[in-house]
């Protein structure tokens, strides 16, 4: 039987695809293919990572046998020897994993010397500094990365040597010097290990074959792995490769080449060069590569093929590249390509070139938007030049993007207070509750030392589009004393601070913001496409007529979810709120309700008049009551005096609403269940306001009125039956032939399992996917962030399942629900409302489960309808 | 096509079976069929029942039909007439449910009568005190359960009556004073509704079997039902019946009889009988039944047949019947049968006299059984005269049976001390907490003023077998004063109460209790037959060897769940784990971790000896750490100078573990996660255990270890590997040849979800009902006690589904995860160890789904038995 093929040489691996080859690897066998002209070499599969770690962190010895016969491949093409006496093929070694992965793991340069054959390379190519300055880096890195020892004692020796000979530049060095630093890494080699240091090249290989898978389990990896949603199992491919010298001397060279300007996607080659040097002196930042006219002065010629070159593989791959190239004695060799990054904007610009140059199609040029990143487009950013004159003071998590600078505010009212009188503030709290809401939206931007990605003050200020930084540890705040410390310094009242919530940087001072640049026409270009290919319509989250105002003008087909809650915390309501929910009988809580039913009615009226044609959908009251009762003392001797009770009856109620889990207790629907009051006035608040607004306007409004927290058909259906019963006899009263909706939050486990029961009632489902990955994971998002870092260090999880949908459990009960569901009723109207509506991996599933749209908060609505048209063209559902 | 039919006489409803008939119904139907003298009559069926509610309380016009028809039916047989001029036929209507609902629902008599067919009645019987006086009882009837009008002021006209001449007895009553009474019934009748009471018998007959359909929806039937688990939806059928009436004079009667003696189970026929009388005097306590013998002594050869019936339908049924009969002058008819309510120790002698009468099979005996009301058996009660004697002063929730009785103790510290010193106690407190263990092990009964069935006080009381009683909101606990008020009485240190926790009462002063009779033999025997047919083996949850001996007694095959944190709550543990949680460095906490090691071993030896050859599971540790520090200042100080800290550091510290969901948070194998040297301690502990009791008795002991709360595969293996690391280490130096399990609880929907990749690693499974019951339906058990009253009231929920799975949702995802773990693992062990596992309606879906054992508490073990035996009979496997 055939020996299963785990090793490939460029010129018969093209076709693999990057699950084997890893990105590098596939793009060297692509290059092959096409006729760039590149430095021999094979690639060893990813299949080898998963072995590796399986065995134990051995290479299996099939494995080893078809690398060395791969290295013989290498031999016979170059006529070089590996470790020979004459013509030395020196390789060098890189990670290459299926995504793109810059400068997280390990390359080892320059292997296979050895005296002998640093010798024969000084004595065939007549440049015996070149050999032993390849010599001295190999046993560094060698040293460094594939034993894993720190490489500061031998960066010492270095600059010792030039210091004590008052060299600037490494260049400087004498061949005789460098021997001797070869001599000395050779001794402290021998001392730190208690061995020689390696003279065999396969001995050599397979270390450094070793250390290079090792290296993606690194700490490094782990965290950009993480932060890029690339999966551990997915593992790296390793690439061999016959070294082209950059050091040779002044007819030699390297550089990296963008085929467009990554920053602005202008159509020009922008590129770096370095002479007489090998990579990872760019790298290491040693020296500072020059502008790609220096080649051009120097080698006319090569410049101009390397100019074709470029052209001739972006239009291969009909999209930016990122190239290495390596001048070795006057030719030019290509190291690797890769589909260049680069920033939101520039994107935009070179997808709709690309399309207009004929390169690619308009679905194509979707596909080729980082949905993840698109919405910085939608938001101020600093200016970069101002930016890089100021120091970061602390860093948070970037919990809401885009930029602000202000004054610090302690509190909500302050911050209010000082907008209002004309005054830029950032408002700066240990954590924030829904009381704060009015102070969020007075500032610039919100700082708080506690609660992570889904902390209160994350999610309303990404359903804001406001700057905000959440966990920022280092920020001491004393909001007694009104100070804010941050290493040591304090700050006050006075001071103004800026935050980067792209970055999560907190930086002393003002910062110059740049207002973001949606008028070259890229942006509508680009939507318009997206518009037309997208299968998923697109809501929004939004419970004031500014929210909506602002999603309807990003493109928001109607609201997915308004949380009338939210519309409670105004100062003037929550004294209603407060009344009601102290109210002893069902009369007094009536009279309450009454106080605030027209305030709800006129909100609505609102929203419905913003959104115009789209449909509203709005949810009945859904947090726990307590969440609306105060806290401080004056506020409670206030609401005392102010309804006639003792302080001690207020503290009596306030404790005896008090819950042990108040994310599994008396909220949603279970409210209407128990005071059916609350239900009944809000569904008169929402239908007449739907009649005086379709009258107002001669539009029919159909409003949807969705259910929160249901868990089965009965409680449905009781629920529904106190909506019907009130909206039924308004809508009669009004002569309007007024239609509404009643649908259910699916949000409980048990909800998803039995939609086809719950279907029998509801018109509308949508997926409320904060609480049900809450129950699901037996998780609560308050609570999470304490053992959440200890799963993504120990790989259990991979992704924030608060943000990113967890398809396997979470997606299967959403599935499961939306079979069962369409089952019963098969035009069902389905959505998704949680925060992984607006997130683009999530939404690709939600398209191909078949939900019929989407809710997000309005700064996310662009990206909910680009990554929408992505799913639609790479998943098409069948009509 | 024909009319599908809804109305059955019973001399054609033979065999329809109860789900149509109800029981009373297909009683009727059945006697019929086997030659018993029953009056004639039909069965409206419980069809009827849900077309009534589903068209707005009313009866559909094609049933309206029928039943005309059937009383056409009964006028052919009986040659009476329905409403005629001569031989009038009269009828009673009555409800019968599918379950027995005794008195729940209504009945009307004497139905047919008007001033004719009164008058008619009493020239053709020539009684007519007996007409008057059936005919004023119906107006009565009608008035009060037809019209639902409350029955005070017509009772008051019939005392007014009586006490204007002086009469005691209503027999004295004269005809025309009945005839005076009849036309003032009459009179009111009009002034209340404003219309004539009706005269047209149909009008009744329609009118009454509505009643009685509405009655299926009155406050005592949904209070019934939902003790007794009886669902709503499936209604009740009515019962049309030619009168037989016992009010005729003095050779008629009416009477009750229970074939056996339903207290004690001696074959002896157990009857009562009222001469001259109809039943409703009886039931109405207005006159006192007579001794059986009253109806000897009057009619021998009434009663000689009477016997011999009863014999006939006890063979016929083959089980102890309850009946209602009536002689009608000198005519012996029975007027109902059905199988008789019993107590749990009738119920075991009548099943084991049975089988010894060779009326049924061992098989049917185990059947016979009700499971639910067996641990009775078990448990002391009172003495039944000495609880005669004394009134309830509060009643609680029967969280856990039995009776006790004792001095009232205000802290478990106390009732330790006073129980060591030789007193007996009752603990009362506002509610229990895990520290208070110690005082309920030592305490006669616990009695708490909060909490609900599944409080902590009432989970723990259940477990020991304990009598409890919870939520008693009555009672007025004042820990400081050490005061118990009740009903404003003040009761102290120095007072004895009595508990019954079967019902719930609480008594002042001591009472005689009795020990549980389980050495007749009957026990043992039936036991002896359970354990032959069952097929789900039996566990028990225990924390001591106290409580496994105790389960080992009763029959348990292992223990299924022992919870490792209930060992720390002890005194001298309880310091050692604050300061494992108080710790900062890793080495801190194994260095309190090394403290509490060889208590965990002790503790893991005495279990293991215990249980001999059957297995224990040992569940890691699961609750949150917060659970374990101190809450009162004293001491918090205490532990602050006993760790070297401040008191504002141990602040912090349980102000930082605070956790605003606890139930979805920092707990279960998530502690393992983050504090991996806990699982490792554990591990050590029981392997350590295992083998120092395998080497005592030289029988290898097999520990099962089941890592708690687990959500994935990957999580699973994380704790798994510390699991095996360990105890493969402790194993191999051990020189034995021991196993242990690992395996995991199913306790988190997403565990239920991802079941296959789990069993990839778990080698068992265990059912955690308690936890996956919260996170299924998003309830927290601690607050659900605010809002499920109002599902039972609005019919949203039946049963608590923390005491009865629910199948529908929880059990779906059971089921599921029972298919996908043993599709990956067939030889997968699967239980269930919470609430659920000892009630037997759930034992019954376990046993369906096909798992390996239950595991409940101790006391909980016979039923748990008895309840597998049943589904085994009932639902036998398939080979």
């Amino acid at each position: 039987m055939a020996e299963k093929k785990y090793v490939y040489a460029f010129d018969e691996a093209y076709g693999l695809g990057k699950e084997i080859l890893g990105g590098k690897g596939a793009g060297l066998a692509e290059m092959t293919h096409i006729g760039v002209r590149i430095p021999e070499g094979f690639t060893i599969s990813t299949e080898v990572c998963t072995l590796f770690y399986e065995t134990g962190k051995k290479l299996p010895d099939y494995v080893v046998t078809q690398i060395f016969e791969a290295i013989k491949g290498i031999e016979k093409k170059t006529g070089k020897t590996f470790g020979g006496d004459h013509n030395p093929l020196l390789v060098s070694v890189r990670s290459g994993a299926r995504a793109s992965m810059p400068g997280m793991m390990d390359t080892i340069l320059n292997l296979g010397l050895n005296d002998t054959t640093a010798a024969t390379l000084a004595r065939e190519t007549g440049n015996e500094r070149f050999a032993m300055d390849s010599y001295r880096r190999f046993i560094m890195m060698f040293t460094n990365i594939a034993k894993g020892h720190p490489r500061d004692a031998m960066d010492k020796m270095l600059h010792d040597l030039k210091d004590s000979h008052g060299y600037k530049l490494d260049t400087e060095i004498t061949t005789e010097q460098l021997k001797e630093l070869v001599a000395k890494y050779k001794d402290y080699y021998k001392n730190v290990f208690g061995e020689d240091f390696p003279t065999d090249p396969k001995v050599q290989l397979l270390e450094a074959v070793s250390a290079v898978f090792r290296s993606w389990d690194n700490p490094r990896a782990n965290v950009y792995r993480m932060m890029n949603s690339i999966p551990y199992s997915w593992g790296t491919a390793v690439n061999v490769q016959s070294m082209a010298f950059g050091n040779k001397g002044e007819t030699s060279g390297t550089g990296v080449a963008f085929s467009r300007n990554p920053g602005t996607g202008e159509n020009e080659i922008s590129a770096e060069y370095l002479p007489n040097a090998q990579g990872e002196d760019v790298v290491a930042g040693i020296r500072t590569p020059l502008h790609i006219d220096e080649l051009k002065t120097r080698m006319p010629k090569v410049y101009e093929e390397f100019v074709k070159t470029i052209k001739v593989m972006e239009k291969h791959y009909r999209d930016m590249q990122d190239m290495e190239f390596t001048v070795e004695d006057g030719v030019l060799y290509f190291l690797q390509t890769r589909n260049g990054k680069r920033t939101p904007a520039a994107a935009l610009k070179i997808a709709c070139d690309l399309v207009d140059e004929g390169l690619i199609t308009e679905k194509e040029a979707v596909t080729r938007i980082d949905a993840v990143s698109f919405d910085k487009l939608l938001l101020p950013g600093f200016d970069k030049e101002a930016l890089a004159a100021v120091k970061t003071i602390a860093t948070g998590l970037a919990a809401g993007p885009g930029a602000g600078t202000g004054a610090i505010a302690f509190t909500a009212e302050e911050a209010e207070r000082r907008h209002n009188a004309g005054e830029k503030v950032i408002l700066v709290r240990a954590e924030t509750s829904p009381e704060d809401i009015v102070g969020m939206v007075a500032a610039q931007g919100i700082l708080t030392s506690r609660g992570g990605m889904t902390s209160h003050a994350a999610v309303v200020a990404r359903g804001m589009g406001k700057c905000c930084i959440t966990g920022c540890s280092s920020a001491i705040i004393n909001e007694e004393k009104r100070t804010l410390t941050i290493n040591g310094k304090v700050f006050t009242d006075k001071d103004i601070i800026s935050l980067d919530g792209n970055t999560g940087n907190v930086y002393v001072g003002s910062i110059k913001t740049v207002a973001p640049d949606l008028t070259s026409g890229y942006f509508g270009r680009l939507m318009g496409w997206v518009d037309q290919y997208r299968e998923l319509k697109v809501r929004t989250n939004a419970d004031s007529p500014r929210d909506a105002k602002q999603a309807h003008d990003f493109g928001a087909e109607g609201i997915g979810l308004c949380r009338t809650e939210h519309m409670f915390f105004a100062k003037d309501r929550i004294f209603s709120m407060r009344k009601m929910i102290l109210a002893d009988t069902v009369e007094e809580r009536e009279a309450a309700l009454a106080e605030i039913e027209p305030m709800q009615q006129s909100d609505f009226e609102a929203l419905f008049e913003t959104m115009g044609e789209f449909n509203v959908t709005i949810r009945l009251l859904d947090p726990p009551l307590h969440e609306f009762l105060p806290q401080e003392p004056a506020l409670i001797k206030e609401l005392a005096e102010a309804t006639g009770r003792t302080v001690d009856q207020i503290k009596d109620k306030i404790n005896d609403l008090h819950e042990a889990n108040p994310m599994m207790g008396h909220r949603g629907c279970r409210l209407d269940v128990t005071y059916p009051e609350i239900g009944r006035m809000q569904t008169r608040a929402i239908i007449k306001a739907a009649i005086a607004v379709s009258k107002k306007t001669g539009r029919l409004v159909t409003p949807e009125i969705m259910i929160p927290l249901t868990l089965d058909e009965r409680e449905m259906r009781f629920v529904k039956n106190i909506v019907t019963e009130v909206a039924d006899n308004l809508i009669a009263k009004s002569g309007l032939n007024m239609k509404y909706h009643v649908g259910t939050m699916i949000e409980i486990p048990r909800a998803a399992l039995l939609s086809d029961e719950i279907a029998k009632e509801a018109e509308f489902f949508s997926f409320g996917t904060n609480d049900l990955t809450q129950m699901t994971f037996g998780f609560s998002r308050d609570d999470a962030g304490k053992f959440l870092p200890h799963y993504y260090s120990n790989k259990i999880f991979e992704e924030d399942p608060f943000k990113t949908l967890d398809q396997n459990g979470v997606g299967k009960l959403v599935e499961m629900s939306v079979k069962l569901g369409r089952a019963t009723r098969p035009d069902l109207h389905l959505g998704v409302c949680g925060e992984t509506g607006g997130d683009p991996k999530s939404i690709e599933f939600y398209h191909k489960v078949g939900l019929d749209y989407v809710s997000c908060s309005p700064f996310r609505v662009p990206v909910a309808r680009l990554a929408a048209a992505q799913a639609a063209i790479l998943f098409p559902r069948k009509k």
